[in-house]
Order: C-alpha cells, then structure tokens, then sequence
C-alpha cells in the first residue's frame, strides 16, 4: 500500500483536485490519501487556513468566512459535485466560528481544521462521482487520537495499534491531515507538521511500502536555488542527509514530520502534482555511495558565538557540563561546542539572545566559573556540507577548505565529528553566498565539466 | 628582581653546582634560586627523589638512604663544603625515615622533600663558601604556606602577602621546590609541577621582571624530535600556544606550575644550564605576529570517541549537556564534543575508560537519553597545530587539510573555534606520524625553503 499527501497548492482549486485524482487512480496501491486545506492558486493568493485564523480573529468574520465558502463553492461548481457539501460546509464553519465551547486554543483549532476536513470531503465527494470507490475518513472514526491539553498536542502512541486496520481497506480513504481528536472527543491539530506529520503517520501504522508527498516541486535541490542558478537535483537522499539539509530550513517536507516513517524506515517521495512523471527526490534509510561524496549543501544566517577561555580548563571535570548548564537554564538550545584546550565556544541562533540575557549568561561563566575571558560575538553563518559518502571521503576537508580560502574568506569555525554525514563550517555572514558558490563549484561544477 | 628555579639535571652534582653558582652571579637580579633535589647525572642514574621513595618503602632501608647520603657527600668533597652538613643530611634523613608522626601521607611527604631541602642548604651553603652573600631560605619562614590536608596539597592563596617581602632581599635567597608548610607546621608536597610552581609562586609573589627556569634542554622544539629531525626552535611563544603544546605532553614545563606566573603575566624563559648562553624559549602573554601562523605542532595518541545519535537531537532542550553529565558522573573529563544536527562525538582519553564504564556510559545514553545508536571507538590519536596567528590566516585549514590528504589518511574529527590558537585533527593512531611529519613539512620546511 502507498499512503499519499497533497499539500495546499495541490488542492488549491477543481483544476488541480483533477489532476490529484488523476494520480491517485494511476496505481491502485494508492488507498489512504491524505489532503492539505486549499492552498494559493496564484502567488498573492491567500491559503484557507489563513482564511479561517483571520475569521476566527476578526470582526465581523464575515469577510473571511466568506472567501472560505466561496473557494469551497468554486471547486462544487466546476466539479458538479452535490450543492448539498457548500450547505453543510457554511452551516459547519459558522458553528465553529460562533462555538464558546471550550478555550481558545480549542475553538481555534477546530476552525483551522475546517480546510483540511472539507478539503477531504469534497475531494472524496469527487471521487465518488467518478465512480471511484473512495470516501471520507474522519480522524475520530479511524482513531487519530491526540494528547488532550489544548497546547501543544501530540499523537497518542496507542492511535497506531487502531490505525493499523486501515491497512486492510478496498476503497480509497481520504483523510483529512493536520488534526485529530482527543479520548474525550476534543479536536487538536498538531503543533507542527501539519498534513506532512498525518501522511507519515497513517503510512508508519499500516507499514505503506511508500509514502508519497506531493507539493509543487519537482524535487530537492542540491543548493539554495537563489544563491545557486539552477542548482542540481537530490534524486535519492537519505533521512538522515534530509535531516542534516534541514539545518537552515532547506527541506521541503517538515522533519519532524518524517519520524514516524524513519522509524519504520519507510521510504518517502517528494513529488510534483503538477509534473507526476518527474522523478522527484526519493527519501530512503539507506543508499549505495556514489562517487560524488557530497549530496546537499545549506546555509543558514544568524548565528552567535559564545567563547569562553579560561587557563587550565580542561583539568576542570564539568567545566564544559556546567557551561551547558548555564545556557540551558536560560531556556536556549545550542548547535555547536568546539572546543581547544583552555577555551570552549558555544554556537548558539542569535534569536534565543537578548543583550540581558547575554549579559546574564556571561556574568555567571566569570563568576560561577571563573573564566578568565568570555563575550559574545554575532553574525556568523553556518554553512554544511552534507554526504554519506563524506566519511570515506580521503581529502574533503581538503577540497572544502581550500575552496573557501580562494574566496578570501577567513574560516571562524569547523566542527567535523566522526562517522558524521556532515562537516560544518562557521563564517562570517558577509561571506555566505560567496562561500556557497564556491562550495558549489567545488563539489558539484567540477563534476559535471568532466561528465 | 628575576626569579630563577634550576631543575635536577642542574643540580645533579659539584660540576653542575659550579655552573649554577656561574649563572646566578652573572647578573645581580637574581637573588631568588630555587632548586630541585639532584637528578640523573647521565641517562642511566637515579634521581634522589627516586631513591628517597624507595627508602621510604623498603626494608631494609640502608640501601637507598646510603646512597642518597652518598651523593651529597661527594658533593660536599668535591666543593670543598663544612663536613657538619653531611652529618646534619644524615641524622636529619634517619629521622624522617624512622618518624611515625602524622599519616603515611605526611611521613612520605617529609622524606621526599629532604632531596629539595638539602639540595637547597648544599648549595647556599657553596654560595656563601664562595663569598657570596647566600642563605637557605626555609619554606615555613619565608611563608610559604600550604593546605592542611595531607592529599593534593596546594598553595594558600594568603601566603603572596608574605612572601611578598621577599623583594626586599639584598642576599641570595636558595629555595627548597617543591614542598611548604601547613599553618600547624606540617610538611606538604606539591601535588604537582614540584619545584616548577615553587618558582612560579616565588616570581609571582615578588613581581619578577622575569621567571628562569633553567633545565638542560636549550629550547622548546615546534615539534617532537622522535618523530621530526632536529625540528626548529621556538624562540617566542604565548602561555596559551605553550599551554596548547602541551596538549600531548609536550611542554618542558609543567602547565599548572605557570599558573601564579600566567595570572600576573610575568615572563619565563626556558633555558640550560649547560648552555646558558643560548636564547632559550621565552612565554610571554602577548607576542607580535610574525609571517609564520603556526608556532608549533604536537600530537598524542590514546583517544577514544563516543559516538551517539538520534534523530531530531538538536531540537531537545539539554541533551549534550545530559550527556556530558553521564560522563562526567563516571568521573571522566572529555577533550572535544564535535556535533551534527543528529549526532554528537564525545573525544575522551582512553586511560579513562574500561569496558565497565563504557558499557554503562552506552547504556544510559541509551536508555535514559533515547538516543538510537551509541558506541565507543578507539585507536585515535589528536594533532594540534598552535599558534596564536592561525585564527587570522585565511587558508590555514585549506594547507593543514591538503597537507593530511596527500598522506593519504583520512581525517576523523576536525574542531576549530572561533577566537582559538588551536586547530584539532583526529585521526587513526596508524597515520600520526606521517600526518605529524606532512603538517611540519607544510608549515616549516616550506619556510625554510624559501628563505
């Protein structure tokens, strides 16, 4: 069985739930399939789900609510589908909208739902008039069950011994993604992931040979498309490369969404809805290694720089711990800890610092552990190299340092672990894009000259 | 005032005593000489220290306490010294070898120090027989006062302000290293750095304009001699780059013994009493760049990796510092954390680890932290470049890196941060030293070369 997701733009209007029908027959393994609320037909367009925050927002709602209904009656018109879907559809988002039942996050998340439920229903509607055996499944009735405070909310792990009899189905299912409902019958949506985190859900419970997600690209690119003209396309990539591109919001599916399917080591496909023939970037556990060692590189801005030195540090046990420590309690992630003998250096996103905090944090490293020097410094980027094939690679480092060093740039950090499928480098934000071309040119022109 | 300390080569017998007492008087700033107990007088002899150990713990004792007697008794025949002191060695030798005062700790501690303190009376003693206005200065009257614990004695931070009237002296003062007194009169040794950090206490408590510290070496070398052929000298280097040699032992100074010297930024010179007259090494806090970015290299072997992953790692709130928590309560300190999005290395010493610890370090990283795969690896050896003009040489990396690959080795670990005097490289123990002598030929000889 192939579990597959559509995303917004593929079910933006009539024209493209055709084309998504027009998928879904083509393999008869495609049974559970899971739809995003109607996205953006045009670029300035406004997708449903923003629709429904504005109307749950706004006063009066009616502004909003009626563009919802309208692009909900658009899609019945151009399909001829029963005029009956727009009625239930109205009479459903005003009660959600005029509910005072339960607290916000509750009577929000329900209105946010209503894309995604009635995006399934119409589209399961359509299928039903083509004379395909399809219908509706609703998150309750299949046991999509969701943790109950309204903050926050996640699958409950029982869902998936419920989910799994979906596996056995005839017809096609068409799920609704984004939400599901509590024990005591509460609808939740989840916090992040969206459709992406139902369809890899649904294809871990029923053990899908593939989870398929449609978007409107034709696959990954090995490189930021507005640094890199044209940059090549990932055809087959593993979770963990897609996990580590993922560090500067590179990929185009939501990682978190993907463990449940990586967890079952799922194979997952990144396709276009709109150019189904396309190849598009297979997502696996494990690939055999090219000769190309490098598969992706991303570059994220923002960075700052905690360095702290202090003589003798590293007789100290828990110098490290400690310092750890202290930047947890101020509630901040870090990404990096290169360290030297006598000096350790803390690489934090700029976001997580205020001056007080920072002022905060680096009173504590000189009085609570007695460092001699320790300051922030802000504006790097980060810049990562991703490849399975990195770790067997004899000269990388070579290759990757020397490129950046013909670009004049100084080198303010690199951290490369063992067995790692990464090498990260620290620059100066000034010397991003620079640095990514060269990079580029580096691992993936030189290849393609001498092809 | 300059404060000179002489090691046990230097102190080893009448001809070396003759070459101290022409070093001390060749410049009339010298009045603070501390000296070690005497050590080898050719590669196959006992240090005195050694001996006192073994007299210590063997019955019968004569063996080794005749021998130590004997060796101060030639050096009072062949420099013509008051007999009287030999007797007063002798009786005073027995004594602490025969004392059941105090814990075995404090018995061991008065019987290894009689090396120092005689060392010390002999040669003040050869001073003033010379003319020279000389005493011995004993450690419990100048103040040099001790923590009262009989294990990991260290300095009072109280003793500076008395022995900082020891800048007044017009006389040369001769200093026992190596040991103090507690407030209650009892003897302690330094844990470590022995005569080293009496000397660098004396030097920082006076103000020194300079700290000697004479052994019989003419310089520190940029590289280890076993492994590269007759390497360069280092004329001036940094506490840090000389704190960052030491890394892998490299440094003929003991690193903890710098620290009283390090925090008042006195400088020390490195030099030989049997070559008094070579420039020697100098550490000094601050140094001017020259054209050269690396000072030095070192090298060590005996690391162990621990390797851990998990997916979606970065996004958990405290999960390196869970880690190095783990660590740190089977008592190990770590040198490196390199670290990927999903996984992070932990570099450790060997000598820490044995299958128990490991086991259970796995274990818990394991269970109590999720993660989904945790191993240690062995047989890696780190190679640190130094130099306090690294972090402003663009392409450095680029030459370290491309010098490694034309070994052919493969480079497991890479960690430089930003601000540092270091750049780390871990590899597998086999390759060392042709990386050692690849990365000495890219940043020595090929200056050499071209001068």
């Amino acid at each position: 069985m192939i579990v597959c997701k559509f995303g917004g733009t593929s079910m933006a209007n009539a024209r493209q739930f055709e084309k998504v029908k027009a998928i879904v027959t083509t393999n008869p393994a495609r049974r559970i399939v899971v739809v995003s609320a109607p996205g953006k037909r045009f670029s300035n367009d406004q997708k449903v789900t923003d629709l429904l925050i504005d109307a749950f927002y706004e006063f009066p709602k009616e502004n909003a609510a009626t563009v919802v209904i309208e692009r909900f009656l658009s899609i019945q018109q151009d399909l001829d589908l029963p005029v009956e879907l727009v009625d239930f559809a109205t009479s459903e988002l005003w009660t959600r909208l005029e509910s005072s039942e339960g607290d916000l996050n509750s009577r929000l998340d329900a209105v946010k739902a209503f894309g995604e439920e009635f995006s399934a229903r119409f589209f399961a509607a359509y299928l039903s008039s083509q004379g395909i055996s399809a219908r509706f499944a609703d998150p309750q009735d299949i046991g999509l069950l969701m943790t109950e405070p309204s903050e926050r909310a996640q699958l409950l792990e029982d869902s998936y011994k419920e989910l799994r009899k979906l596996k056995d189905t005839t017809e096609i299912l068409v799920v609704p993604g984004f939400y599901g409902y509590t024990q005591s019958g509460k609808l939740r949506t989840f916090e992040r992931g969206g459709s992406d985190i139902t369809g890899s859900i649904l294809a871990a419970a029923v053990d899908a040979e593939l989870y398929e997600n449609f978007t409107d690209v034709d696959f990954v690119y090995a490189a930021n498309p507005n640094i890199i003209d044209r940059p090549e396309q990932i055809e087959l990539i593993t979770y963990r490369e897609m996990r580590e591109l993922s560090y500067a919001g590179f990929t185009v599916i939501h990682d978190e969404a993907l463990m449940p399917v990586y967890r079952k080591q799922i194979p997952v496909e990144i396709k276009n809805t709109n150019n189904p023939s396309a190849p598009g970037t297979k997502i696996v556990a494990h690939r055999l290694l090219t000769d190309r060692p490098v598969t992706g590189l991303t570059a994220d801005e923002g960075f700052s720089i905690l360095y702290v030195s202090k003589y003798l540090m590293n007789r100290e046990l828990g110098f490290g711990r400690k310092l750890l420590q202290i930047i947890e309690e101020e509630g901040i992630s870090y990404e990096h800890t290169p360290s030297g003998l006598d000096d350790i250096s803390v690489i934090i996103r700029s976001h997580y610092l205020t001056p007080k905090k920072e002022q905060r944090i680096v009173n504590r490293v000189l009085q609570e552990l007695g460092a001699e020097v320790a300051y922030f410094k802000h504006g790097l980027s980060m810049i990562v190299l991703v490849g399975e094939g990195m770790r067997n690679s004899t000269g990388l480092a070579a290759r990757a340092t020397l490129a950046i060093s013909q670009t004049g740039a100084n080198i303010e950090m690199i951290n490369q672990g063992s067995s790692e499928v990464s090498l990260v480098f620290g620059v100066l934000e000034k010397d991003k894009e620079k640095i990514v071309r060269a990079l580029y040119d580096a691992f993936f022109q030189r290849v393609k000259l001498r092809a």
